[in-house]
């Protein structure tokens, strides 16, 4: 790392570099430019080089970039080059979705259990994954050293599946939950809201002459 | 609208503030302090006046805000004080979590129509939704005048796809689809990319000393 401070859209643009260059990668493409990395992501070859930068220097002026090198590099720098053990609390359809989303694989999320207090869903399965009771979670996650946690139970259940995990040493939460949960400082938490998506959409098509500028206002 | 920019993570924190509001006027409150409404979204109530000015002007000074009045105008805002007639491109496990997804419905997202290709899901149902082959895609979107498409085609369908939502004259398109997909002007188009929240979360468990910052590198 070269900076110690990084925009999140860099991070974001990262994962779809990589993306980029697996797919030249899986096609036998050993050299890419700037321009074809940035084609991928829908951007700009400037941008590209800028948040390559942010990282450490890659690639050669004139000669691109070795595609497996710097896939190598991506992945080290995104931290999906080693598996990650997973567990998933909440065994609803949105779970089942996530459960056999291609990504998270191929991102080397390893979900290794789901959770849910149903009676009715406990002893079933999500695809391979087991459907276990909630208070086999500390055990399991001990003994497959977890420390990611997706939260994809209702809103009202989130706070206590949040603590639950924190509690039982899960370092990192990816809560589904449509409601803001707190964590201690030491504990990485990341909030996938799709009715803010949905939101952004909709005052998007509102307001057509509106564009988004990238300054928070506070 | 007060500006003609507006940074997006205001847009998507409008969205919290309204879910707050919501939750308050169905338990009755009449009148919230910017406080309140802060707590809920986990910023502080400076970031929810600021976020707020860029809209107009709400409130009284010492008195708080009416939540009523507030929730009207912040769906007014974000444009989900009106129905939107929806189609959805896909009917795997992705487009069943979305379809019965509780926000899409309060968020007055109204999923017509799932398509599909696939003639063993054609004629079935996801939820009370029927699933209809592609062909008919032109008829249903006019005789529903749908405007909003939600991709959830694997990768190496979304570009069709988005092309025949823009030929149908959806002028919206929420992709799910882990692919750069390139839309005319007037359509708007909004990603939601699992795969990038998983890298921002590796990235964040990996490097606990970089923080995020708000400026883009270019």
């Amino acid at each position: 790392m070269r900076k110690n401070k990084v925009p999140e859209p860099t991070v974001a643009r990262l994962v779809q570099y990589s993306h980029t260059l697996e797919n030249l990668c899986r096609q036998g493409t050993t050299i890419v430019s700037s321009e074809e990395i940035a084609h991928g992501a829908g951007v700009f070859s400037s941008q590209v080089r800028k948040d390559l930068a942010c990282f450490g220097e890659f690639g050669t002026r004139g000669l691109g970039y070795n595609v497996r090198e710097l896939l190598d590099q991506t992945r080290t720098i995104l931290g999906v080059n080693r598996p990650w053990p997973v567990i998933m609390v909440g065994a609803g359809k949105l779970a089942r979705a996530l459960a056999t989303y291609r990504g998270f694989a191929e991102r080397n999320f390893d979900i290794v259990a789901v959770f849910d207090n149903d009676l009715t869903k406990i002893g079933g399965k999500i695809g391979q994954i087991d459907i276990h009771p909630l208070e086999t979670l500390p055990a399991i996650v001990g003994a497959n050293g977890v420390v990611i946690g997706i939260i994809t139970v209702p809103a009202g259940a989130a706070r206590p599946t949040a603590r639950l995990m924190v509690d039982n040493g899960l370092t990192a939460i990816l809560n589904f939950a449509r409601v803001h949960i707190e964590v201690p400082e030491h504990v990485v938490l990341h909030n996938v809201d799709l009715s803010a998506e949905i939101g952004i959409l909709t005052f998007k098509l509102c307001h057509p002459f509106v564009s988004f500028c990238h300054d928070p206002p506070a």
